[in-house]
């Protein structure tokens, strides 16, 4: 079914322990649609500037992604710059030049407007709600934020939230929104983990897409829907920028799935395990 | 078969959010060995002062606590006292009294012995030896340290790991110990914590409890050990000190573990999920 997604494309320049690289291919809906195109089409709506590679529109087109919505304007495409120090956990931002995305105006193709799933990457949620305007009858609306507008634009977010089906936080952020502890639930271990950047949104486009493809919510496609997010946030990390999930293929999805499900497997009790003893 | 653990029955005072206890029982052998419990007979090593109360004794008797090994000396008991804040991740030590803990010298019952299964509780990695000496030929043992050992007896700490079989400890510890960064494997929400006191050792004796039972140490029962001591770990927070342990019953125990087992599963992927799109 038909799967929507706004954010950012981004030239990021990335430090970690393991390597440095300049102006690759980034951003939140570069790493949300890739993830999601393999399980079907994606209709991309973001800015780029004028210096914006070509080779990186041909990849993004290769993998069947829509780039109608794809404004290029005069100007700089957005540029992050950030560090990660052992503890990958935390990126530390060097760097942020907004360029053409300070100003964006999701802007929908008519083509778009029958759009079911909608992601709404990390943005003003002003103009979150802009986009949810144009969409017709969207059917599962996600959406990711970040501290600033949890600070900032509290009010505008939580008008956001009421017409969003499922939101994607980390802990921190969580219970900044909530304003008390929040409960963690369950995460995969890594056997690998070179470049966290794009994690999040790979998670969301290996969700989303999981499950636009199934074209139902009930738990049990959620559940299958947010191990597959797991799955592509996996392989997002294993390599910088975008490079692990362009060289990704689908024996690969289904072999880590296959993992995952043995990784948390365990049987049933003994029937016979307190055999009347005790209470 | 036959479960032995060393380590500390103290009198501990805690603060959380939720509120405060002075001189309840507490200890990393009095929680370990209470969990243990249900699964079978435990044998247990500490020492106590005068001031035990009597009625803690009964209370780990009645439960089938071996206290051949628990030795009353002149003196006061260990105490603890601490505090949880709103994030009751970190436990902040307000006192430590050691008293007749201070120069614990753990000398085996000749019944202790021939103990198969042997949990050392958090105590200087030295006598941690010392107790492995006195028995004949365990078959799997566990072992649970802190920052404290791993920063000053760094070398006694790994010779002791040399004839462990699991060691448990928190990422932090484990990251101290390794000298790295350390992934960590899933945890299970909780629904309700009330005070983290003593879920370390109830976790441990969940674990060692079930495996003892079970008596053999494949990868399907040390999977389904380390969710019961999960189930163990999840009811002790729910009250102070041993309050909500003293009263689980076996059958709240098998309905947690069949809810850790629905919270986990997920199901196999479609074996159409592709259908021969893309790679």
């Amino acid at each position: 079914m038909s799967l929507l997604v706004v954010g950012s494309v981004a030239l990021d320049s990335v430090e970690t322990p393991f390597g440095r690289r300049e102006d690759v291919l980034g951003g939140s809906a570069t790493y949300f649609s890739t993830a999601a195109s393999f399980f079907g089409p994606v209709r991309l709506v973001a800015t780029v500037g004028e210096d914006f590679p070509e080779e990186h529109v041909r990849f993004l087109a290769e993998r069947g992604v829509d780039l109608a919505g794809l404004e290029r304007r005069a100007g700089r495409t957005f540029r992050w710059k950030g560090r990660y120090e052992f503890d990958l956990n935390t990126a530390h931002t060097l760097e942020t030049q907004l360029n053409v995305f300070g100003d964006f105006q999701p802007a929908l193709p008519a083509a778009y407007r029958d759009s079911q799933y909608v992601f709404l990457g990390n943005i003003d949620p002003d103009l979150q709600r802009r986009v949810l305007d144009q969409v017709e009858a969207p059917r599962f609306v996600a959406c990711d934020t970040m501290n600033f507008w949890i600070g900032s634009k509290r009010q505008s977010l939580l008008e956001t939230l009421r017409r969003v089906d499922m939101l994607f936080v980390n802990d921190a952020e969580a219970r900044q929104l909530a304003g008390e502890h929040v409960f963690a639930a369950s995460a995969y271990p890594l056997a690998s983990l070179f470049d966290p950047t794009g994690a999040g949104d790979s998670f969301a486009g290996g969700f989303m897409g999981y499950l636009a493809r199934a074209g139902r919510e009930e738990p049990d496609v959620l559940r299958r829907a947010i191990v597959m997010g797991s799955v592509l946030a996996s392989f997002a990390v294993e390599q910088f920028s975008l490079d692990r999930l362009a060289s990704l293929g689908h024996d690969e999805i289904r072999a880590r799935y296959g993992e995952f499900r043995q990784l948390a497997h365990f049987d049933e009790l003994e029937p016979d395990l307190f055999d009347g003893r005790g209470r």
